[in-house]
């Protein structure tokens, strides 16, 4: 960067995007590692598995504080200071919903990684390609209105695919699991991964809601 | 409507209002199918009451999508953008949550129906009713302020005896089913009920939330 | 007060910080008296610290009350009235959380009071005193944003911690207690008190968001 006194009126404010842009990263690295968790995770690997994802998130966590640093150093920002903090926040929840759900599997100990995990991490790894597409327009976001809303409309479908996974994951586990403690940590797993979906649709919502503040 | 040149002068902004009624009245019918379900569900007709509510958990999913629309359109508004867009939002997570243990219901079959979820249902048509009102004066807000506060505390004292009924509900479980997976099954639709006052009662914080920022 | 002509003068906006402590003393106050419960607590005892509580809980929501009508009543508040309404609704949130530990302890009688219970207690009393040193601070944010800003990211530390004394607590019951009813009944007590930190964490988040907006 250079420090010439031309670059003091470069907008500032365009450092925000590059960091919101590095912490859908961080969730779509943790996605991937979860992936292949739940495809290839047994008891041996899986404090391995859960410290690679537990470095994802303290990534996640150094970059919103990075965020929350510029947010207080900075005097033009392309939205409301408050909407960006809420956004960033949000992000890096879904990295810490994953977190949860990987350090369960190496905590609890399950007999087996629940039978719908990988659907539910596959629609992670959606809710992710589509908050990436969103974050990369919110730049100009008075021209790719339209296209955002679409992505956060998605993020919405896609939670509701979640519902209905995790509810018929529910199901089988009612039927065929009879050992109630077994049953508690699977169920308890898995929630983990729906919240995921849920944190991403309520990234689809802040995003509408800022649409909606600067229409 | 005509579209004469004088619509154009018209107050734009009165569109939100019968939006945000047209939400509370799919609450209400979502709400007397439920009651309709707990009081008279079987086997038989589970799908078929499930079916019912789903199409009202569609339509508010529609008109919620309408406001956005409005939302991005509407140059004036009564309160900011973001605030109709969240009231709207959690109004239609009511409708969400009623649909929710319409479908665990129907999907996991529980021995019966749960003890306590009529008084739920009728716990959460007293929040309708109280929305109803409060939404009925938001667009004199001025002088409806204090009367519409109060039913946004009512909204708080009914989540307090929802609390309670799950409450009492969960006692009765825990002493008389000794059968785990049915313990769950009723739990998880009980929950979801129990949620839908509590998003009551958050509508009842964020009109606070409005009363207080034209205060 | 005097009420003198000067008095009008007196910039009325200082009430709301002492509004704030004292919704601070009550966390202190239930949490001092649910670490007594869960230390002392007998099926004997449970009813009379369940009472102790509530009335904790009952003078939280006063208070609340208190902060709105004064909301309404002013014309200039230290930050927006919305922040303000959001910052003292999720302060009582967290003596909601420990009276529904209480009561559910009361309600459910387990075997025993849950193991862990004592720890998850103590890191609510640290965050109510480090949520007391940054509500101090509110009133002299600008120069004190960066202690208030170090309190909040205590706050989200503590949440870690919270989360892993749950998660080994879950352990240690999904090895030792085969009898179902009674993990769930352990169960709920204790995400109720992991539920405290995560609230008090938010009010980190909330506490931020109005640095950053002030900023």
């Amino acid at each position: 960067m250079d420090n010439t006194i031309f670059s003091k009126f470069t907008p500032k404010e365009k450092k925000f995007f590059p960091l919101l842009k590095e912490i859908v990263e961080v969730i779509k690295s943790a996605a991937d590692l979860m992936l292949e968790f739940v495809e290839k995770g047994s008891p041996e690997n899986a404090a391995e598995y859960y410290k690679k994802i537990k470095e994802q998130e303290h990534k996640g966590d150094e970059i919103s504080n990075k965020v929350f640093d510029e947010l207080n150093t900075t005097f033009i920002t392309p939205f409301d200071r408050e909407d960006i903090h809420l956004l960033a926040n949000t992000l890096d929840d879904i990295t810490d919903d994953i977190n949860s759900a990987a350090k369960r599997i190496f905590l609890y100990k399950p007999q087996e990684i629940p039978q719908g995990s990988r659907e539910l991490v596959l629609l992670i790894k959606k809710d992710a390609e589509l908050i990436e597409k969103a974050v990369e327009e919110l730049d100009v976001l008075k021209k790719s209105r339209k296209r955002v809303s679409q992505y956060c409309s998605e993020l919405h479908i896609i939670e509701n695919k979640a519902d209905d996974v995790y509810d018929n994951f529910l199901i089988q586990l009612f039927e065929k699991q009879h050992n109630g403690v077994e049953l508690i940590k699977q169920k308890e797993i898995m929630s983990e991964l729906e919240k995921a979906t849920d944190d991403a649709e309520y990234v689809g919502k802040i995003i509408k809601t800022i649409i909606v503040k600067y229409a």
